[in-house]
């Protein structure tokens, strides 16, 4: 299998467009430490023609002109994006499917709470249902992935729960869990026939007895690297959120996933969605050098990985 | 009043994610005079502070980055962008919506159709109404432009109903035209306190009566240029839709653009959102030197006007 880090940054990427903090400040001025991000997808393939993307960011159209795996092939009119998979609802995992209009038949795989809040935005019918299928992703149980043709696309996923939050745009006020629900934030577990497997959980509030008895011993996880401190960004002045707030865990402290993977017995640890406030998406901070030291790998754009 | 073109390209931009047409695959290539467009998109400012966004492309998140004028001025977080304003419903008109969100305060105007449609699609509830008032745009008045807050901002438009289309995702295809009714696309006439003033007509199916009668003797018109031929996407294999299904007029022939403001006595005629099939598109082209002997420039990313 072959994985491309379409885009590596949480919510608003890196630098996000309204953000002067140093970090954001440091990227748009071109620091070398300070490398710019798209917000998180990811592109997989089992045989180098045939892509299936994680979740659809904003950037999609940006991350689709900078990979040339997912330009076209042959013929007029092509892609190689054969399936689209989404973990979650938010505008960061959602929207760049708007950026696959124009004729394209691929397959739209995502739990039953995600493709209703799809259906519940007029705007996502731009994505014809003919050309487009919905197909919805049971949980606790392997799906195997075939493209818009129902073409096999020899990888199998498996959804699970994750601790997590409803859509910010889906939010109910008037209740204390926002109207969240299990089943609005997954994890998946991703393998080809070969016996190839890896963990992407972009978004995971906690690391629960579940997840973590899911991912011990797994040779490769992706997990959501959010936010270093739960509180950072309220410390910042930025947004007045906590990390747990908006479903997400923080890396560090002893409830944090540098803690709760550590005795798990990963063989590859990579942070994704990494958010612009997060000290550690600057190469140079010692928060950085604390996540490598604990085995931990931050992705950026563009990063390849075969397994 | 200083203008800012932030995308000159039609819908799906330049090149566009699944197309390989010739324009497209010189453009990929990097060939110097096919240059790269994002979708159109417009930033008006009359203070060189405070702008306007005339339409949301899916590429403002990458058009802001590439715009110095756009981003943070002072304070943690911060936006030039006070206010954003629709000709339509459309994706690539609508979509970059969602790149605003972030806490961002800015009033949102745009025709009752447009608000609308909107309103129709949950993911849009991302831009919290406290935050980003939705403001009708009434058409054949001048409106005064404000600010979320309600500051003025020194700029006055004024919207006309222009031939057009529907949404694409909000088509009725039970009826022949598609259920399109006046206003699903507006003209504006933007003007400043100084007597400067120009149009906005980046969508417009045909230079009817009215539309002429606006346009003539004005120093500037910024106007749709999706399509050289009425069919060039069908004969070009790459979509089976005319200019007039999609609701827009074409650039060449008896019924074009360049014929129906021949004797218009425009100042400055700027062609925006040429679509990547379009020939004009391209520095070196026969099409490109015949709307330029017509007065014509196609505009490209980036480009400045001073009025």
């Amino acid at each position: 299998m072959k994985l491309i880090i379409l885009g590596a940054a949480a919510g608003g990427g890196f630098p996000q467009w309204n953000c002067a903090c140093a970090n954001c400040a440091r990227a748009r001025r071109g620091d070398p430490a300070a490398r710019p991000r798209t917000q998180a997808a990811l592109a997989v393939s089992v045989n180098n023609s045939d892509y299936v993307i994680f979740n659809a960011s904003p950037d999609l159209r940006e991350q689709i002109l900078a990979t040339p795996a997912l330009q076209p092939r042959s013929g007029l009119r092509d892609s190689p994006i054969a399936a689209a998979v989404l973990t979650g609802g938010d505008v960061d995992f959602t929207a760049g499917l708007l950026n696959l209009r124009e004729g394209h038949r691929f397959a739209l795989y995502a739990g039953r709470r995600i493709l209703d809040l799809i259906e519940d935005s007029r705007i996502f019918r731009v994505l014809d249902g003919g050309l487009v299928p919905r197909r919805e992703l049971p949980v606790d149980m392997p799906t195997r992935l075939a493209d818009g043709m129902g073409r096999d696309l020899g990888m199998t996923v498996e959804a699970f729960v994750v601790p997590g939050k409803v859509a910010l745009y889906a939010e109910d006020a008037s209740r204390t869990d926002f109207g969240s629900s299990e089943g609005d934030t997954i994890g998946l577990r991703i393998a080809d026939d070969a016996g190839k497997a890896f963990f992407y959980i972009p978004g995971c509030a906690r690391v629960s007895a579940d997840v973590a008895a899911r991912v011990r011993g797994a040779g490769l996880v992706l997990f959501d690297g959010t936010l270093w401190r739960d509180n950072e960004m309220i410390e910042a002045g930025l947004l007045p959120k906590t990390g747990a707030r908006m479903g997400h865990i923080s890396v560090s402290g002893p409830e944090g996933s540098i803690a709760a993977f550590a005795g798990l017995e990963v063989g590859r640890k990579v942070f994704v969605h990494v958010n612009n406030s997060n000290p550690m998406i600057l190469d140079d901070t010692p928060e950085r050098a604390e996540a490598e030291r604990a085995g931990w790998t931050v992705a950026h754009d563009g990063m390849e990985i075969e397994l």
